[in-house]
């Protein structure tokens, strides 16, 4: 009985539908989220409301993408480290290789590296077609590993990962180095749709926004970060499209950032390390599939494509419920009446069922 | 159709059964893990294995408990923001009372205060009982955010919530004041065991422990957080247990900590941000019932006692599953060779089925 | 001759007056500033004659004071580590006593701990009169140490200092917990000086301070810090003035804020961790005594009054290099021109004399 | 009278001498510490004398040097944001021909940005000869952003600084893009060494620096530091030497690693951010000739080698006083009874002289 395997299952609505352009999608479409804090699928609809009255909706920007790896050797002495380092950043041409040899998709596209004491850190990049990658550049660098223990003079194992990645922990290198999908979004919101749907101000979103996500999340000992709930549409997101959700560590280190222009408001959310897929670990189970299928993310396109069109779903998804709730909390009390209306509703909804 | 409820399924497991000892729960008992990630059952499924392998099993010291949130202010300037924040601290015991009209279980253990230019941080702490508490404590701060508008001369609403909570984002502040469980584990392996069941030697995993959690993420720009996947466990454990699991961001900022004892392995893991309850949202849906009652944390006992017991359980599958991880880590190849015999396996069964 | 001692001789200029007031002193006075970087006087000088145009100045709080020191023991386990966390708290009326016993002028203030395994960091506070108390915070946790070592059971010695105080670190800590003086200064400035003086206008600083001191620093990867330089302000004003200069470390980590009101700028420094004393090491110096004299903080005053306005001044200076600088580079090519005529000055002066 | 410069001195002494080898000198000399702190002198000389008894010294291994000063730009989105950010990087050779014309020793070796909703932060990377570069990258800075908005469309002028350099800030980025000089030193100290002149254990220093500096400044919220007192060592050495000591903010950002191998003690210290120079401000100085000439940093030889000799000899003397601080915090009272010991000698040698 112990091992019967069986299901968690998170409620799930779709949301919607929001309105997306940019440099890698343009498309109206609905989002799934699934998540046991109902209050959430009002918020990102409400968003997603705001996104389909602005002229171009919200505007994702694909900047970057790459899945890294970062293993750790130990060298005879610091020295020596040095040399292994120059070393292997003069045969990324042979590394390449090997890493073709280790993967259909996986390609090597940089390599970084730190040394300290006589520890050296090397960081590898690749693209990794649709998958987010993780396996991929974990067998990728397992073999550049052994290559590099056997070619390399002076060094030993230290570890296939040295945490320098960095995988689901909150760290500054990601959002420097770049891991995952860079996306930045954009929503420009017309004055009236900002007094007539969000009830509040362009001037009140941008006090708020330096505030409360500059200024508090600084004092709190925050690290790249600066917004009010990213990790709540990122997980809703995940677990709704089979993604790992626990990257939603990372993946909430992002930047919202606001301006008055003349009462109508600039809104954006820089997410530099949104980590997704749409082939890989949890992709077979059907209601994954089925939701990558109405995503519009099962299409026969270039590798590659229908993973930058998740990463900017997801980034959109998470601006709407972002506005949402910023629009909220200009309101003295509105986000508790919500609260409580909302679970007065669930409630009631209970009963009647 | 659009508004159709279904569910997200996501994959779950009991693994265990682990053994725990210290301040709140003696018990042996199975957890339930929700993942996509399979290889995760018999990760933490070893660290359990190894856990009823020590006399004591794991060792879990609650430490401390409390819930927060901050309301952000703005005063006429910093000397006005001095006064009320002074104000506020000599008037606890009416804002108790405060609290006290505003919820049944909350109850409010402490404020503390920061000044940033005009502007006026109250980070509240409250008891929450068996909740996590995340709703109780706004509900409890909207009421004391009221009650210092209507009687504090000078100040005005600045939010409900001013990001120094800090809800969901991965700050130093949840550590050095605390928020949620503080949990600490600790499990002491007899050398033959980490010989024979983990495969390596406590030198090795002290070691690696060294370069990889600490220095590593230190490199990585990390803050408070020195693991190699806290926030795999915890993601998989929240989703079983009908837990907020966005809170694995702060959740996952903890402490590895190994020490070499003769050959013998001391390895303890110190979760300081552990939210988790057993009442609340996402708890009245079948199979989290289930799951928490047979964790026995649907005991009638005193207010907190399920939480705490909860805790402790979450606490201890993290331990098992790190313990894994980092051992496996210390020997060339072994994590590659585990996830492509586990996917072959995985492939296998589908494929049976 | 290897012990011979000699001096570096910093330059050194006064530079003002600027305008204080606030809850610790109301004056106007020049402060010296010792630097290697001369075009830090004119910088500092242009803020200080803005504060003479404001007609409050700039009003500088004094939040809290307090200097620390933390401890490390190890205990048996982390339930030692926390029944001995416990026995600590119940035991402040007597470790008071301790510290009086070990100095005449610190005070125990308070006691925070934190557990990570079975280690227990104790950071003992304290207020230090006119010192800026570093080791007189030393001597009185040595004495603690000591005390607590001999009456606690199952814990013994780890370190006097845990770097959890934490001393020249750039951390989160001490700005949440407080160290050191903690100062907020405060300007108005007219438009007509914004324009006149500062040849900028507040809305161009208030941009600028987002974008750069705000979000610049946080993509960097800073820790509790938004500002321009301080560091220079701070360094300058603490070699002339007897400080222990690597105090600027976190000293240095501050937030600047402005807000544009209706084209009058309000511009803010806060500097939670300012670390200034009138007495102890440094201070025997002839132009140290003369410059503190001439500062006013030589009156033989109530213990402590001196340290407070040596730290608002200090706050008060870097508050006016802070703004110059921002207000030269809100304009393109400003501050590269500065900097080529005072060098080209320097050069004149230098062959002139 | 106001204008009258003057100067403040700092105690000054000789310390050492200390042995270097490695990849840039090999040598043995004495170093200039300046300080406020007279208990520094013999905790660094106590380092020195155990370098001199270990047969190659300190070895310092200079792994990088680079200076570096970042631009802000706004776009008219992120989308021109991400073009003007491929334009940049497609020009490099113009772009090198700019910095080339504005400076004979500056050379352009690396550019990196990061976009955050419509701003693009550019992340100009040079080397800088024998000067530590700060006013030649801001020079070469001007050169090209003045280039780039008269060639690049649809950006404007935001900063000359975005503090995304770093400069004086301590931050993540400097250490995993670099800036400034990044040496690791270590040495080797022989067991009889360890005991007889440190009178501690290589077991000891090991726990100790795991406990304290990776620990202890983890859990207080550091940020890429684990030490206990580079900032001490820096201090004091920059004034000596004309340095721009307010970088000893993230220069004093850097880790110390120790090992214990099978008595004797590996001890190394990674500065990966040491920011130094031997022509520039505070170099016409005559103390400051005289010193630099004694260190052997006035060779004539190619560029950047006097700079590198000065970066290495650094960074020795700060690995001689973390080492002889630590060795001091492994006995129990044995850094009080120092202090106590040289601050009476200190007052019977003023009060005999």
């Amino acid at each position: 009985m112990t091992d019967a395997q069986t299901v968690a299952g998170i409620p799930m609505r779709w949301v919607g539908p929001l309105r997306i352009s940019g440099n890698v999608a343009t498309t109206e479409t609905q989002v799934p989220i699934a998540t046991y804090e109902s209050p959430l699928w009002p918020s990102v609809g409400r968003g997603a409301k705001v996104s389909m009255l602005a002229e171009r909706g919200i505007v994702a920007t694909l900047v970057d993408e790459r899945m890294t790896r970062s293993v750790l050797v130990e060298a005879t002495d610091a020295q020596t480290a040095l040399a292994a380092a120059r070393t292997i950043n003069a045969r990324t041409g042979e590394l390449r290789e090997v890493v073709r040899g280790s993967s259909r998709f996986a390609e090597l596209i940089g390599v970084r590296h730190e040394i300290t004491a006589n520890l050296l850190f090397v960081r590898f990049e690749f693209s990794t077609g649709d998958a987010s990658g993780h396996n991929m550049a974990t067998l990728a660098s397992d073999a550049l590993l052994r290559h590099l223990l056997r070619t390399v003079p002076g060094i030993s194992y230290g570890s296939i990962s040295g945490n320098y990645c960095t995988d689901k922990k909150a760290t500054a290198i990601n959002g420097i180095l770049g891991r995952g999908k860079n996306v930045v979004t954009e929503l420009l919101v017309p004055r009236d749709v900002v007094d007539g749907v969000l009830h509040t101000t362009a001037a009140g979103i941008v006090e708020l926004n330096i505030r409360k996500n500059l200024l508090g999340t600084l004092l709190a000992g925050g690290i790249r970060s600066a917004n009010a709930h990213f990790a709540n549409m990122l997980l809703g997101f995940y677990l709704a499209t089979g993604q790992d959700a626990a990257n939603i560590v990372e993946g909430s280190q992002g930047v919202t950032m606001a301006e008055d222009r003349d009462g109508d408001l600039y809104f954006s959310c820089t997410l530099p390390n949104l980590i997704v897929g749409t082939v890989g670990n949890g992709k077979g189970l059907g209601f994954v599939e089925t939701n990558l299928t109405r995503l519009g993310c099962r299409a026969g396109c270039e590798p590659g494509q229908n993973a930058r069109r998740l990463a900017v779903i997801a980034a959109a998804a998470v601006l709407c419920g972002e506005l949402s709730l910023l629009a909220a909390q200009t309101n003295p009390g509105e986000l508790m009446r919500a609260h409580v209306r909302l679970e007065r509703d669930n409630k009631t909804a209970k009963e009647g069922s």
